[in-house]
This record gives structure tokens, sequence and C-alpha cells, in this order.
């Protein structure tokens, strides 16, 4: 085997092992029997240990010296992917791998039982175990970086820390005040639009909703999972959402968020398939891909107006009012909602913050993990008016640390600031995104997503990719200006 | 590492490898969406050549000779099973195992167009490719032994040939005169279980059966696939089966079917799950656990007195007669039924004899692959009596030899002679099984397959294990014995 061919056989291995861990981790989270954890831990050990041996062969270290010499544009991307996931692997050492692996195979169902008792004493030595091994990776990945923008690289590798961190300080300056405004000058919205929703009937508006969206089917699945998440590459990728009897509009827009991110996978160029070329481009373009659907589609008032009359038939014995009542609603400010996942448009972004501030003082050595519930309240208190009635619906809510992803939470809220930036990039060239979704003509947003972010798949680095999608840097103008002109008409400020 | 753990971490891997592509295969015919087969060929590829990899690595043979010195009866086991595995690999040249595997994805849809077409001929070329690599395989395996000799041990490789043609030659010696004179002599079984029969109503009978019998929902799930089957691992066996709108009793009893081999599945040694002391023994063994459910208890007068009144409330509008009514009907001898997975207990085997007689000819060299289809006709004439009325409904109805399976089909009637056995030294340990079944007691029945066969799990070969449980080497004469009184009963002959 010539050299070109043996990296690239590298190259399918790795990313093939990826995807058929995907696949089991669908399965266990959908289909597999509670007791297949066993085997299935195995398994997952067994593939995760040969993935890794292959990314730190010293073998692979001479084919990535000399593939450096050649290649058009594509190898190029390949080689810079393999390149970077080498060299961070190489890192690390193995035993620290292993240790992390089991510390979260451990701290999970530590995490469900704290969770479930509200009782973060139960999962505190775990979480501080889990902050030190991450901090000793950092270190061995890089001992002079500030630990927390190493951890980062792990969900976005391009895209700079400092830029993160300034649209997130920027978002927070723009959005207390907001909030306070809706607070103490706004309509008080009090209805809402729960009631009794027949779970098989919003699985049917879910389904009816991915048609109208033009969900294709033949590369998809729809199912059930208690935390909705997508799964699979452009041959296969799969939605999973969650639904509520009381509520169906937050099961709706879990749908419509996972088809954003299902939509960027499907439209990978598939001839690259089992190269990072037909891989995303880390966790903020995916988040902007999901965020563009859930809120600039799934909250628009348009939407609303078109697909009120098929919620009405799944549902006909409730009463909904007019799109605008409907739409109001949807995006009613929760100010009393401790709970990230049920958050509307702004809260959501201080909920992430909170998360952020905290996650990055704890990597930094800045706060001490007994501090957090106290720390969590108060910033609840100082950013949403909130107190948190115990740590369950608190500082325990969210599954992310348990599986120590520390750096994940910034992405969320990135990704929504450039689903902003990429929408009004869009109405720059066609107008209204409203008139499209009247005229049901999905399609031209599709195509636009698909030519200008999704067929580029892993080729450009993130702040490449959005320069090229949007002409410019990332920006969190476009957002602001989205949210003041949305909520001021919503709560007439 | 030492030897030892460098033995047993080979042994985890491709143990676990497996394990992964028998989910990934359940996930292909039960979950995934059509388009997913792209990327799922690509997968199923890197895993199994990295299998391959390791089962033909030199280091294991090194490790293995090392081992041959150490070791009790179970690590003898282990090493028996890896030693047989590595050592028929090594004589397989690396390029005839692409060959074969991209043959045999190439054929599987140019069977299914010649099966929908009838047309034999647009099958011929690829089948007679198959054999001529299957041949050569055997060839590089052993140019001294028969060579379907060779291919049959990839499913049963310990008991020999001569005993399983031995037990088919017999097996056709009784069956055809018995299926001769039921023809002749016997009462004229017109009546069917033909009916309407809803499909979710089918599958909720089959779970009452599944629950009657004690499946483990906490270890399993039940599913619809065109192909029955079961797969998995005692953490995690999985079922399917297939139901037909005017036919439940097919149906049902493909459901027992596979509970009989998920049970076996389901009983291993857990404790040694990543080895193959946690796996079966072979494909006789596993079809003497189906068919001893299927037909020995499935089958039974017992069982239907137990059933019906809850076949009954599931289809209501039906009318079913009596147990011993209904019994007649499930064990009526098909003959006009041309096809194998629909037949009885008698005229299935002759199904069997007819392919294994076929494809032990052509990869003796004995039959040209153009013959086949006259040759079927005339053998399905002279054992049964039927003249199939196309190839589609002839030698074209089974997937196996699309596959590359030659050796395969022996396995279905060797497993249920044994099964017989089994039944025959249950009973002459404990009296009738069909008391055992009015009393519910099917915990005895679990508690002996898995005492005597289940939890030895590979640790045995087959003849061992046969011994083992029934005390003798596997015999006919209780099958012979078996069918004759119950036919004999049922046709008043």
């Amino acid at each position: 085997m010539g050299t070109y061919e043996e990296f690239n056989q590298y190259v399918e291995r790795i990313e093939n092992l990826n995807e058929v861990m995907g696949v089991l981790h669908w399965d266990q989270e959908v289909m597999m029997p509670e007791g297949g954890i066993n085997a299935r831990a195995m398994q997952f050990s067994v593939l995760s240990t040969m993935r890794h041996e292959l990314i730190v062969d010293n073998k692979l270290s001479g084919l990535i010296e000399e593939m450096s010499k050649y290649g058009g544009e594509e190898e190029r991307s390949i080689h810079r992917e393999i390149k970077r996931m080498h060299e961070r692997a190489m890192l690390i050492p193995t035993e620290l791998i292993k240790e992390l692996s089991q510390l979260t195979t451990r701290s999970f169902p530590m995490w469900v039982e704290a969770k479930r008792k509200s009782d973060f004493k139960h999962f505190e030595g775990m979480l501080q175990l889990l902050i030190e091994k991450k901090c000793e990776m950092a270190n061995c990945i890089d001992s002079n970086a500030d630990p927390y923008n190493v951890l980062v690289q792990d969900y976005e590798p391009y895209l700079s820390l400092s830029s993160i961190e300034e649209i997130l300080v920027n978002l927070k300056e723009s959005l207390v005040p907001l909030i306070k405004k809706i607070r103490e000058e706004g309509e008080d919205i009090k209805e809402t639009l729960e009631g009794n929703f027949d779970l098989q009937n919003q699985k049917f508006l879910s389904e009816d909703v991915l048609n109208l969206l033009g969900y294709d089917w033949s590369r998809g699945r729809l199912d059930m999972s208690p935390h909705p998440f997508s799964m699979g590459n452009v041959f296969d990728s799969r939605i999973t959402t969650r639904f509520e009897g009381e509520n169906f509009v937050d099961g709706l827009l879990s749908t419509i968020h996972e088809f954003g991110h299902a939509l960027y996978t499907l439209s990978l160029p598939s001839e690259h398939y089992g190269t990072p070329l037909c891989g995303d481009m880390g966790m903020i373009i995916h988040e902007s891909q999901s965020r563009f659907w859930e809120n600039h589609i799934g909250k628009s008032l348009a939407f609303w107006e078109e697909i009120l009359p098929t919620v009405r038939s799944r549902f006909p014995k409730m009463e909904f009012g007019s799109p605008e009542r409907v739409y109001k609603m949807v995006n009613r400010v929760k100010l009393d909602n401790p709970i990230r996942v049920n958050a509307d448009e702004l809260t959501y972004h201080l909920h992430i913050i909170i998360r952020y501030e905290i996650e990055s003082a704890l990597i930094r050595g800045e706060l001490q993990v007994s501090e957090i519930p106290a720390v969590w309240n108060e910033k609840m208190e100082k950013y949403l008016g909130i107190t948190p009635e115990n740590d369950s619906v608190g500082c325990l809510q969210d599954i992310h640390w348990s599986h120590g992803s520390f750096g994940y939470f910034p992405t969320y809220s990135v990704g929504s600031i450039l689903a902003a930036q990429i929408s009004h990039h869009i109405e720059q060239e066609v107008g209204d995104i409203g008139e499209l979704i009247r005229s049901g003509d999905y399609q031209y947003l599709k195509n636009w997503l698909g030519e200008n972010i999704h067929k580029h798949g892993g080729k450009y680095t993130t702040p490449e990719l959005i320069k090229k999608a949007v002409g410019e840097d990332i920006k969190i103008d476009y957002f602001v200006g989205y949210i003041n002109r949305k909520y001021a008409e919503i709560y007439e400020i």
C-alpha cells in the first residue's frame, strides 16, 4: 500500500468507528433493553480503545508527516483534521483516558441519584475528581494555555475562546436589562398553551411538521427518548424527541431543533463519507443549524399561521385562538422557569452564561466545587430573578458535567448568535423569511444552507466557514437586533 | 502486559466486534432507514476487516502457542475456540475474503431480483461464482478434505459430517413413506386456521405467549422483520418475528422459535461475557433449542389447550372450535406447500434434504448450477409429490445461497432431531411435558435446559455437550418415534 492509501485507511477506520459508536449510542438511548448496558459498556470500551490506538499509532505520525507535502484543498482539509486529532490524542496518556472513561461511567449514575434526591453532596466528590482529571488532561495538552480554552476546543476547535467569551459577555449585557424591562414594563402574558395533548397525536404532529419541512424519511427516522438528540451521517440521520402530555409546544420545537441538526448532516458531501470532509465543523456550526430552524422558523409568527390548522386537526378538542395568540404564548418569556431546556429565546442564554461562568471558574481554579450550589442560586437570582427550589432544578439539572463535558455549554449560545446572523444574511438576499414560510417554500432555505454551509462539511475551519457563509466574522449585533425587535413587539415595550 | 492479559485482550476484542456487528445487523434489518445501507456497508467492511486482522495477527499465533501450556478447563475451552478460529482464518488469503465479501454484497440484490421475476438465469452466473469462490476457500483450508465437509464446519464445527449425513439419509427413509401413507390413508384435513387477524393483535398475542414462557423483557425486545431472527448476547437478546393477516399461527410459532434461540443466549454464563465461553456451541445446538420450543411446546396439544382462551380474547370475532381441532390444524401436513418456512414438522425435513442434496453436489462438483431448477423440481415431485409453480417458489425461495451459505441447511434438521432427543430425555426424567405445560410450569423446562445445555456456553464441543445433556450421542430414533406417534394419532393411521 502506498502512503496515500495507507493514510486513507486510517481515516476511514477512525471515521467509521465513530459512526458505529453513534449507532450504538442511538440504540442504547432508544431501543436497548436496560440489561444490555453490561455488554454495551464493554463494546464501547473495545471500540474506543481500538479507535484511540489508531489515532495515536506511530505509523500514523509518519503518514501525517509525509502527507503534509501532498494534496489539493480537500485532501489538505482531511489532513488538517486528522493531524489535529492525532496531535491532541498523542499528548494525553492512555492511562488518563482510561481513568476518565471509567470516571464518567461511574459518575453518570451518581449524578442521576444526586439529582433524584436533590442532594449535591452525593455528586460533589465525583465532580471534584472529574474536574481534576479534566484539568490534568488540559495540562497534558498544553501546560502553558488556559485550561478552559483547551477543553472548549473539544467542541469548537477553531473559533477562539476570546471571541466566544466576548459574545457571552455582550449577550449578558444585552439580555439582563431587556429581561428586566420585560418584567417591569411588559404586558403580563399569563396564558399558556398547556392542556391535555395525546402523545400519539403529538408524534403525528411532529411527523406532519417534518413532512412540511421536507425531512428525508428514506435517510432518517423519528423516535422518542428522554433527552432529544440527533445521530448519524449523510446516509442515515435520525432524530429523537420527547413529548409531555400537558404541553405540545416544547416537544414540537425539540423535533424542529433536531431536524436542523439532521438537515445539516443529511446535506454533507456524501461522496466523502468516511472522511472528515463528510463530517460537521464542530458544535457551534451544528447548533447554529438547529437553532435556525427552532427559533427563526419554529418560533416565528408565519410558521404558526401556517401550522395552526394542522395542530387543530391533531387536537380538535383544544382551544388555541388566533395564530397571533399562539405565537405570543410560544414566545412568552418564562420569568419563573429555572430549567434551561424549557427556556425561551431570551432567558436561555442566561442559563448558559451561568453554566459558563461556573465551569470556567472551576476549571481555572477560581471556584471550589462545594461553592457551586450557592453561586448557582446567586447568579440565578441576579440574572433572572429566580431562586431554584432545590439543586435538582438548580445546579444538578444538566447531564453535561457528569459526562465530564466542560466547555460544551457556550456552543449552545454562540450557535444561536450565528443562527440570527445567518437568518439576517438570508433576509438581506431574499427578503422576509416569513414570506418564504407562508408560501411553503422551505426549499429555498434548505438550498441556501446547503450551498453555503452544509455542503462544505469539514472543508473549512469554523471562522472560514462563517466568513464564506455570511461574508463576515461572527457578530452578536444581528441577534441583539432580532430579539429587541421581536420582544418589543410581543411585549409592547 | 503478560501473555495471559494479552491473549485475553485479543479474545475480548474479537468477541466484542462480533457483538457490535450483531447490533448493526439487527439495526439494519429492523430500524435502519433504507438509505443507511451506504454507510452501513462501509461500517461492516471496517469492522470485519479489523476483526479479521486481529484473528490472523502473527502475535496471536505466538500467544496461542504459549497459552496452550496453561489453564484450567474453562481457559482451555477459550483457547480451543480461538485457536480454531485463528487456524482456519490463517489459511484463507485476505484477498479471497475480500472477494467473497464483495460477491455476497452484490449477489443479494441479484437474488432478490431473480426471485421477484422468478428468473433463475438472472442469478445463475452469480451463484456459479459464489460456488467457485467457496470451493476455493474450502481448498485453501484443507485441499485433501471433502470441500462440503469443510464448509459445514463454519456452522457446526464439531459434529462430524458423516453423522450429519447419516441423520439426513435416515430422515428421508423414515419420512418419505410416512408422508406417502398420510397422503394415501390419512384423514383429509381440509380445514385451516386462515382468517383475518389484525397485526397489532397478533403482536399482543406474541407478547402474551412470551410473558407466559417467561421471556425476560429487561434483556430483550420483540420487533417485526421480513425474516424472523434473534440477535444478541446474555445481556441483550432480541427477537424479531413476522405476521401475516390471514394466518396467526405461523407468526406465533416464529415468535416461539426465536424465543428458544433467545432463551439459550440469555442463559449463557454471563460472567464470561466477551469470551467464547459466553457464546453458543454452533447452529445445531442453537436450532435444537428453537425447535424444542417451537415443535415440542408450541405445536403440542397441551399448549393449545392452555393458550386458546388468550387467542380467543385477542381475536374475539374468529371461530376456533376445540383445542383438539386447532391442534390438528396447526399440525396438518401441508401436502401442497412448496415453501420451506411454511412447512410442518414432517415435510420440513424433506425441504431441507433437497437443499442439502443439491448444495453438497454443487460443492462436490457433481452437479452444474444450470441443472438446479430441473433437479429441484424433480426432487420435490419425488419426495413430496409437489411441482413448484415456478422457481420463485422453488429453487429461488431461500436467501442462504445468495449469502454464500453452503452447509447451513442441515443444521436445521439435525437441530430438530436433537430437540426430539432432548424432549424424550426430559420426559424420561420428569414425565409428560404436556403436564408441565398444563400446570404452567415452564420454569422446570427452562431450568433443565439451562443446567444441562445453556450454562455450558462454549465450554464443551457439540458431541461432548450432547452427551452431557442426554447421556448419549445424537440419535434419530426419538424423533422418528415422536413423529410416528404424533401423526398416527392426528391422521388416524
